[in-house]
C-alpha cells in the first residue's frame, strides 16, 4: 500500500529570527508527528521547511525537498534533495502535485501560492491557525468557510493544535 | 524601443453564459484599447481571454497566446499560439514572466494564482473593479491597500473603466 | 486557417565570429522565406536565432522568440518575446511543441536536443545540410536514413538549400 | 556529508517483453550495487527503471521516482515518488538536475534526450555496454570519444560491467 505524503508549506527565513523563531517549537513537533506515520514533502529551504524537515530526521521518517534551481540552498535535514531547475514557485506545483495534503504554517506570497495551488489540484489544505502570514489571512476570503472560488474543488480546512491535523488527515484519507 | 507587453487574467468559460456574458463588452473594450498600444498576452482560451483577443485582433493588433497543453484550445483570435505543454497553472507563470502589467478581470482559482504570481514575480497588477470573482475578492487580502505580502514587492492597484487602465499602464511606464 | 509555424534552431554566439559569421547570408535568407509564408519561432537569442529573425523582420514577418529565464538576451529582431523563466533546454521544448516543423542550422548540444525534442514531439524536422555541428553529425545515427530510434514517430529530412526547405514543407503541409 | 546520488535512464517498457527481457538480471544486479552506495534516481516507470528500483529495494536503499503527469503509472518499489505534471521529456530535466552521475541502459528517443541532458548540465554520463539503444549508438557521434559536442562539458564514459559502473563513479567522485 502507499504511503500517505504530506507537504508542510509556510515560512521561508532565517529560523533564529521572526516570524520563523516563535514557531520552532511547533513547527519541529509537527515534523516528527508527520514523520512518523507519512511521507513528508517540503520546499527544502530554511524557516519552516527545515524546521519540519529537522523533526522527521529525527523520528527517522523520509522527508523530501523540492528545491528551485540547482538545490544549492537546501538545509542538513532532507533525506532526498530533488534539484528542479525552476524558480521558487514554479517548483512549488510539483511539490503540491506529489503530496495527498497540504499543511500550511504562516507564510507570505510563496506560501500564498502554494495553497491555492493545492486547492487548484483538489489537494485538501489544512491550515495550521495562528502562525500568521497567509495562513490566517487567507481565512477572510474562504467562500462558505472552506473554498477557494466557487467551483468548490477541495476544502480547505483549519487546525489549532498539531495533533487536530494528523486528527484531520487521518479522518480524511480513512486510515483511522 | 520594446513595446510595453500586458496580460489579461481573467474568467474562463462559454463567452455566451454568465459570468462571462456580462462582461463582453468590457472585454472586447479592454482588448481594442490595449491593443491599439501595447503587445497583449493571454491564457488563449475562452472567456475573457478569447473577448480580450477579439478586441486586439479588431485593431490590429499582437495578441499572444499562452496555452496549455497542446494548444488544442485556442480560440480563434490570437495572432500567436504558444502551446506549452504544460497545466493550466504552470503556464500561467510563462505568461506572467513575459509581461510588464498584469490586468484582471472576475476570475475564479487560475486568476487568483496569476495575480498573486504577478506580484510574486514584481509585475504590477490592474484589478478592473466590479468584474466579480478574485479581482473583487482579493482587495479583502490587500495589505495597506495595496500589498500581497509584508515584501511590498509590487503594487497592485484598481481601476474602475478601461480608461483608468490605461492611464494607470501609463503613469507606471512613463510613457505620457 | 491557422498559419503554419516553423522552428528555426541552430549554432548560437556572435554573429560576427565563426562558426556563425559563414551562415550569415544563409541564415538571413532562410528567414526572408520563412518570414513571408510562415510564422517562425527561435530561441531568440544571438547566432543563428538572430539571423533568421533579422530575415523575417526584413519582410514583414512575425518572429516569435522563446527566451530562457527573464529573456534579457533576446535579440532586437524578435516580433513577440516569451520569457519562459525556465532554463536553455526546458525552454526549447515550449518552443517545438508550438510549431508544426523544425529546421536545423548547424548547432551545438542545445541544437542536438532540440532536434531529439522535435522528434519525440513527432514534429518534422528538416536538417539543413552542411552547416555543420549536429545539423550534420545526426545523420551518422539515423534510423533507416530517416528516424531517431526504433518507433518511427516522424521523419528527419534533409535539405541543402532554401529553396529545398520550402518545398519539403510544402510537400509535408499538403500546401501545394 | 551529502549522498552521492545517480539517475539510470533506459528503456521503458514491460519487464517480460524484449528489449528489456534480456536486461533483467543486469539491471536488478545494478540497482542493487547502486542502492548499497548512493541513492538512486529513475524516471519511476516500467523497464529498466523498474529493475532497478527492484534492486534498490532489495538491498535497503532509497529509490526515487521522478513521474511524469500525475505519477499514476509509478512502479511499486519507489521509495518516494515525485509527480511532477510534466511530460516524459521535461520532467526527465528535473532527475537530471539532481544527480552527480548518469548511468544509461540501451534506451530509445527518451534515453538519448537524457544522455544528451546530462552532458548539457554537467553530469557525467556512464553507458552501460552492449545494452544496445541509444547506449550503444550515441557512440558513433563522441568526440574525441568522449564529448558530445566542442564545448568538452563533461565526459560520457563507457563501462561493459555493473563493477566497472561502481569504479568509475568512485574514481569520479573522489570516494576511494
Amino acid at each position: 500500500m502507499r504511503r500517505i505524503t504530506v507537504a508542510v508549506v509556510g515560512y521561508s527565513g532565517d529560523v533564529n529570527e521572526e516570524p520563523v523563531k516563535s514557531l520552532v517549537h511547533l513547527c519541529v513537533e509537527l515534523g516528527r508527528e508527520l514523520g512518523k506515520r507519512y511521507t513528508v514533502f517540503t520546499g527544502g529551504r530554511n524557516g519552516v521547511m527545515e524546521l519540519v524537515a529537522k523533526g522527521v530526521r529525527e523520528v527517522g521518517g523520509i522527508c523530501v525537498g523540492i528545491l528551485p534551481w540547482d538545490g544549492s540552498d537546501a538545509n542538513e535535514y532532507n533525506s532526498v534533495v530533488v534539484a528542479t531547475g525552476l524558480d521558487f514557485q514554479m517548483r512549488s506545483f510539483i511539490m503540491i502535485k506529489s503530496v495527498d495534503f497540504v499543511i500550511s504554517v504562516g507564510g507570505e506570497i510563496g506560501t500564498a501560492i502554494e495553497i491555492l495551488a493545492a486547492y487548484a489540484n483538489m489537494k485538501p489544505v489544512i491550515l495550521l491557525r495562528n502562525t500568521g502570514g497567509w495562513t490566517d489571512r487567507i481565512v477572510n476570503v474562504l467562500i462558505d468557510g472552506l473554498y477557494l472560488d466557487n467551483r468548490k474543488l477541495s476544502p480547505v480546512l483549519q487546525a489549532y493544535t498539531v495533533e487536530e491535523v494528523i486528527r484531520t488527515i487521518e479522518r480524511l484519507s480513512g486510515s483511522r
